[in-house]
């Protein structure tokens, strides 16, 4: 690829990026795109909608900008909680690295790169018609001694990040002792999951677990609630509930309104007591099958809650049975938290349904390499040509080709990645966890390693499952592989920072998608009464996406310091950005107090020893074997200070430790309200489907009074 | 290999199975040899000397066959533990495995083989120079149906070994909980080991671990004993002992040997007044030290008790400080199981012990292979003339190129495993484990995979590491490679199993080392007056190896049917001689309560395994690839029914469950003998080294009077 084409990838995304932040300042301003822009703001009553008009709302404006800027690491910590503090460290923590990187990368690498005469001397005077190659390390003449520059920079690098990464993890790992010390007593501390309650018969799962609990934590036992399957009650329900909300908007209406002619008759109904009439029917259903519900037998699993913290935690972490697929245990989530359609409580079934997730996870891999193959067609044009003769007129233009070759493929790729998140998600939920937050996290771990394999690995050994699979049958030769084809799709990925991170990022800023929504809803539904509701941000889609970026860097930070750059301006923009979003946007809706942190800790250990891979194989192509041999340590020492870090840290992410258990149950002691708290207790894990229908305030979506909220959307 | 060859070496072996065995009835019944073939009668009082002589104790007899054969389980669980149970099991589960493996091999799979023509028809008129090769899967022509017989035989011991094992499992970890539930109160059972105790300034470790199991745990806590580095003191304090005993053996002789030549000068010196100062000085030393050391605050570990088994269940199952590399809890072994001598507190310490034991093993991996490469030279005759021309004489003579090539390569091979295992357990012992049945444990593992790894794997692939390594880094063509190469070494596993197999356990019976070690003291030592030591028996030794026969009966129960019936005579020698050894010689000297049985169910998946893939190689070899794909569910089945296992069985071999733990307490309650066993319990832990020096009954060695025994040994 040459200068030129990325030249113009460049340009088109930055002259979006420009457009996208402008819209973005001017259309804030609108009071109907409120619910796109502030929501997080309005639901918090901070923003009050102006319908009187003026000039300066048609101004873009930069206000924004200082006040994302100036939020300070508490405000963010107690407004969007510890989640938001690690991913806005995950980026400052990128951006630390790709500084000290670019450094290096730009002034000491750049140069001797282009120093070099490997490929052929740079044509300073036509730089445009350039190949990037020559500034990447291929153009670095073949043993030659300034390769120990590249050497001591791997060297630097890794000591670099390996010293940022045992801080961070520091960090984090007590703020979240210190977040934990610090929460008010929250039912899921004092409760946990138990799954596959065995029954003996004549005897129900609530009795079991009752005599289990109360003969062998006698001190310690509060309360439990058996888990029902209530997916049929549920969808009742919710058709309750959308009629209900169909009637209030009837009755709001003007009388003519309310008659309908049905069929061909031409016989007029009264709506609102044909729609009466079936909620009545719908609420007997509703109640039918709650009262059947909690007849059944069929799960044997129970939220169990404790007197402390410390209780609920030992019967955690001990075995309970004699028979270890019975009576297990499981922290409990938040309640709000709690997802219940694929709730299994059986071992075996949950054990087969996470096979065949695995499953279906290489299947997607597979198939998601067709598209990855055809991006791979688009930038070897003369693959093109021979594929679509027809085209062979158009792609001569010098612009088409360019943008055939320079922006379409990365464009591509991201329309087809946009959608994996939402598959893993849905994968994660039939897998048998339990909360929102574990599936988002199990989503993210998926889509993380999902964007590793399908754009990295299948874009560098281009494309076939089988070149792939063969390549990893045959360790030997990884390093060798890795350093003959990382280095050719330098271009590619410079292109893909580009148009994915760039214009990612600031159609983040612009949201697109809820902007679409929005505008649909508002042109086609007459309802207007719908509530704002809050988005949260989705970590399964945004992690991964940074990670991966990242990996790029690290990845090609010696190869092609060109790179680098590019991604220091998407960390700022990603950086400012999302401080703007966390404020105007995004709601917690869960927590898992900083559980993310290992992922990306992981992969950027992963990025390490990739990177140390393709010095090995760079260095032995370049015919300086000691540097090749020399870089063979790296690998070992990472993995090494990886292997102490999860001994050092990891146990804090997965679970407290008894001395802050004891300290904050002691504190409790002392506190009068903690009564009132155990009686919520009792019944806070009840399954919202088994509770009588209310149709406000009792699911999120629904928090606010009905009424008032229609007044309010003008 | 010949037939005759194996014959050769068949005779050789059964002849000194015989012989072995004959000595072994007529020496058992010679006085001076009951601390060799009955020391566990012997120390129990059960069998009282006889210096009667008589004729009959010169014939040999067969009267301790059904004696060791009506040995019941329960007598077994009672006598040696359940250890000796699980390490039976083991030899009766390959007794039930090869029993159905070989009614399978010779009467379905040989004839197959032999009815094939690919190699040459067997020679019926003179079996005896046909080559073995025709009785292997080798010999069945390429494309045959019969395939589909050994295809079938495949599936069928897979299935029947999988049902095996589930229920040996499921038995063997009943038993685990019953022998819990059945013990008395046990020291270790209420203690856990803290390391890594974090001291401040201006106190100690013992204030330290005072101070915070009365904070968290005051309900609980019962004592500690901080360890102390006692190295010193013990080497003192054994010193002493010896002196003891030979001033004590002094005593009991003539006057006239009291007085010896000292020097030149030819003054006689009263070797009692000499011994008894250097003893006193010594004792003097050793207390000096003694005190020294409990000053010292170099160990950051205490044992801490508790008074419930709960109590230091949860301790030792919940992370206890924000730290997670501070209090690091482990469950205590039994007192007289700790192993003080490479005592390690710190984290980092043992950690980068670990490292080194890593590195020290496969270094003597590869070292190992030398033997291995020499052995390989002997079995090929034309080989070794190259190498020593002036053995071409020799061997030409038909028996000895017949005892060269079918019995020398397996003694060697031998002799050398002999050194394998105590090299094991030192390494085990410098990694930081502090109980002597974890160190087992561990070198019985590394034994395991060493002698798989080097015996097997170099074996077959003929020794060079290279070649083994790089087959390992090419993993896809695994099955194709074990399918050439396996089968070509049946012979020399099957002249293993007889050389190796039959003379080693009939060699455990006649004790050889023990036999010669006491007839050594016997002549040169002077002093008779040494205590009688029950040895216990070496399962890091002996699992591995009836393991390994295991692994060869599987891998090879397709290819070379020949091999079982020699197998089943190894497990039924070992059978009723190992069962003889647990009445008359070995004593339990500590207790893992069946912890080897993991050890062995995944030695047992591995071979399984490993059989599946020598099955792809070979029938995709003979070209019925149909056979060969059909054959790739297996190892995935089997490996999802060992995941199955180790979730279902494997935490009871971990841990008790709290369920067990809580009724033990409870009964303990009850107990007015409980507040006796407490106050013992601070003690028990105390380092021997520390406790004033006692020259009777404190340690194993000497845990009988001193003067009876010298009375008793004429």
């Amino acid at each position: 690829m040459l200068v030129s084409a990325i030249l113009t990838s460049v340009g088109i995304n930055s002259a979006l990026c420009v457009l996208f932040v402008v819209l973005y300042s001017i259309l804030k301003k609108q009071p109907s795109y409120y619910e796109v822009y502030i929501p997080r703001l309005l639901t918090e009553g901070n923003s009050k909608r102006r319908s009187r008009f003026n000039l300066e709302r048609l101004i873009p404006s930069t206000g924004w900008l200082p006040k994302a800027w100036k939020l300070s690491e508490e405000e963010m910590l107690s407004s969007s909680g510890l989640d938001a503090v690690v991913y806005m460290r995950t980026i400052t923590f990128c951006l630390k690295v790709f500084s000290f990187a670019g450094i290096i990368g730009i002034f000491i690498l750049l140069p001797v790169n282009c120093s070099g005469t490997e490929l052929h001397q740079i044509d300073f005077e036509d730089l445009y018609s350039n190949s990037l190659d020559v500034f990447t390390i291929s153009n670095v003449n073949r043993g030659s001694k300034w390769l120990w520059i590249h050497f001591s920079s791997v060297y630097a690098i890794t000591i670099f990040i390996c010293y940022l990464l045992y801080h961070e993890y520091n960090y984090i790992s007590s703020k979240r002792i210190a977040y934990f010390y610090s929460s008010k007593p929250q039912p899921h501390q004092f409760t946990i999951l138990v799954r596959n309650i065995p029954v003996s018969a004549g005897s129900s799962v609530s009795d079991s677990v009752e005599s289990f609990f109360t003969e062998y934590y006698p001190t310690t036992y509060l309360s439990h609630i058996v888990v029902r399957r209530t997916s049929q009650v549920q969808s009742l329900i919710n058709d309750a509930k959308q009629l209900y909300r169909r009637l209030l908007h009837l009755q709001s209406e003007p009388s003519e309104q309310k008659y309908k002619q049905v069929g061909l008759f031409e016989k007029k109904v009264d709506l609102l007591d044909h729609y009466g009439k079936r909620l009545e029917d719908l609420e007997q259903n509703a109640r039918l099958e709650q009262s059947e519900v909690s007849l059944a037998k069929d799960t044997h699993a129970a939220f169990v809650s404790f007197k402390t913290r410390y209780g609920a935690s030992t019967v955690f972490h001990l075995q309970q049975s004699t028979n270890p697929t019975h009576w297990l245990t499981e922290e409990a989530p938040q309640p709000n938290d709690v997802f219940w359609p694929f709730f299994s409580s059986s071992f075996m079934g949950r054990w087969i349904s996470k096979l065949l997730v695995v499953v279906a996870c290489i299947l997607l891999t597979i198939l998601f390499l067709i598209p990855v193959v055809v991006v791979q067609g688009l930038t070897n044009l003369s693959q093109l040509e021979v594929w679509f003769p027809f085209l062979k007129s158009i792609l001569t233009l010098a612009f088409v080709s360019q943008i055939v070759t320079g922006y379409l493929p990365s464009l591509i790729l991201m329309l087809f990645l946009k959608i994996v998140p939402p598959i893993m998600e849905f994968l994660s939920s039939i897998q048998g966890y339990i909360s929102h937050s574990e599936i988002e996290r199990s989503a993210c771990n998926k889509v993380l390693w999902f964007t590793v394999w399908n754009i990295f690995f299948a874009t560098v050994f281009s494309g076939s499952v089988l070149n792939q699979i063969s390549i990893v049958l045959d360790p030997k030769n990884i390093p060798a592989k890795l350093a003959v084809v990382v280095p050719a799709q330098a271009s590619f990925f410079i292109a893909y920072v580009v148009t994915s991170g760039w214009t990612s990022t600031s159609s983040e800023l612009f949201r697109i998608i809820p902007l679409i929504c929005s505008l649909m809803t508002k042109c086609c539904a007459e309802s207007t009464d719908d509530e704002i509701e809050v988005p949260s941000i989705p970590y399964h889609r945004d992690i991964p996406r940074i990670l991966f970026f990242g990996l790029l860097g690290i990845a090609y930070f010696f190869l092609a310091p060109v790179i680098l750059p590019f991604l220091l301006v998407y960390f700022c923009l990603a950086y400012i950005i999302f401080r703007n979003q966390f404020i105007n946007v995004y709601a917690p809706k869960h927590e898992t107090a900083g559980k993310f942190w290992p992922i990306v800790h992981n992969l950027v250990i992963f990025s390490l020893v990739l990177m140390h891979a393709i010095a090995v194989g760079i260095f032995s192509l370049k015919k300086l074997s000691l540097a090749s041999t020399l870089v063979l340590p790296l690998p070992v020492l990472t993995l090494l200070f990886n292997e102490y870090c999860r001994k050092r840290f990891l146990p804090i992410f997965t679970a407290y430790p008894a001395e802050i258990l004891i300290k904050k149950d002691r504190e409790d002691q002392n506190d009068a309200t903690m009564s009132e708290f155990f009686d919520k207790l009792a019944t806070t894990y009840q399954d919202p489907a088994l509770m009588p229908i209310q149709y406000s305030a009792d699911s999120e979506s629904l928090n606010r009074p009905l009424i008032p909220s229609a007044e309010m959307s003008m």
